[in-house]
């Protein structure tokens, strides 16, 4: 199969970033469907998740038959050739139900093993950060603007970020509290928004755990591009999510790793 | 002194917003200065919570120099008369420094021991939480709606909000943690923006310690006229802040309270 022009298919993802959007929109602090997804726990799914997914599987379905979906709500489909799409309709779903503009909307592409280009679309702020071969931009109505990490490089002076203290359990919950005790300053809150906002150079370190692929693949071109290191705490790569840590400069990604770092 | 019509004291109010509003955006992911306050911890404040402040007691100053003022950055001017502006310039300074819109300007008019009216501005989202005699109401630039608490009666469907849990210290942790528990949710990071969500009908509880008055005597009016009942965690009102337990509905409150109250 022929490649596809990246400039086709990052037109394409912003299209889907706007319709995205829309949806959001129209169901962001109106009543909601909350739904619980967990048997054991409660991780709730709203009728705004779920129809935003459904429309964008459907577009993709339609534009690029041959690609491959691996989204939250209705799980993977497997493409033909080597591109994978990788969607979050609304990361942030508690954020969304507590009207709360800290989610967005991730949409990823990976060719192989390697992702091209992402998105986190903010419609609320009416933002779109974006990463791919062309760097890390924050698209707003008015223009675009580069996005550059900030170069913090001691822990003392970092400003970490996670969305919330029980995302670590045992080892990691040690783990992240002895970061956490090293840091200036530890914010909660924010899911895929902190690293939107490690990207643009307002925080210094993001780091969790549990995350699925989706939640963080869509970020890693946005995050790269901006001069973010952002591996798993072993230092390898996090294309299949679980426990992440993105730092602004290589130095700081260097410090938090040795304390992170399961032994 | 004869007393000034209610009407005039709160278009004063809402120029000061505007004005307020001005300055944060203007200061908002831009370079700041931050210093810290705390010889023992890390206590920011920025060259926008100064700027801010600075201009809204000028502007109270010259209209009303009989007034009163307790704000966060320059403490506290007694007045001559019965009127005392409270205002917190940027309440959440550690959003505002890391990018997130989860801040506002807090102010609020006292008349001798009773909150007249009070109002949060979020100059990002371009909203205004307003609340007083007229009831409670969010501004915006294409109208204002009235805001109304939900009717969560249990805390097993209560979402609880909270800023940080490092703001509960002690036996306070331990009744947080408990609270916690019992709730279908707990979110973290906010500040004076759980209160708007509560007041709109997006959270069910927000529950914090350790608050100074200009932090809470302006969001009472807001709270109480959408249908919220607020006290501290004895029971009694919050006019001095400290430990503050703000629910949507009575039997939440009540609920809520007799895990809280300290034994």
């Amino acid at each position: 199969m022929p490649e596809i022009a990246i400039a086709e298919l990052e037109d394409f993802a912003l299209e889907l970033a706007h319709t995205a959007g829309g949806i959001a929109q129209a169901h962001f602090r109106q009543p909601v469907t909350v739904e619980n997804k967990s048997p054991t726990a409660f991780d709730p799914v709203t009728n705004a998740d779920r129809a935003i997914e459904r429309v964008l599987r459907t577009a993709i379905e339609e534009r690029y038959p041959d690609h491959g979906i691996v989204a939250e709500e209705e799980g993977e489909r497997k493409g033909k050739g080597r591109y994978t799409w990788y969607i979050d309709p609304i990361d942030g779903t508690r954020s969304f139900m507590t009207g709360s503009p800290l989610w967005g909307t991730l949409i990823g592409l990976v060719r192989g093993e390697q992702p091209l280009f992402g998105l986190l679309a903010q419609p609320v702020l009416e933002e779109v950060f974006f990463g791919g071969p062309s760097g890390s931009w924050l698209i707003e109505a008015d223009g675009r603007a580069r996005l550059r990490a900030r170069a913090c490089a001691s822990l003392e002076a970092a400003v970490l970020a996670s969305t919330h203290p029980d995302m670590f359990t045992g080892d990691r919950a040690a783990a992240f509290h002895e970061l956490g005790r090293r840091c200036l300053l530890t914010r909660f809150g924010g899911d895929c928004y902190n690293y939107a906002m490690l990207a643009a150079g307002h925080l210094d370190l993001v780091v969790e755990s549990q995350l699925k692929p989706y939640d963080i693949v869509p970020l890693l071109p946005i995050l790269e591009g901006a001069g973010c290191v952002v591996t798993d705490w072993r230092g390898d790569p996090p294309l299949r999510g679980g426990d992440v840590v993105a730092a602004g400069s290589r130095e700081l990604h260097r410090a938090a790793l040795e304390i992170l770092q399961l032994r």
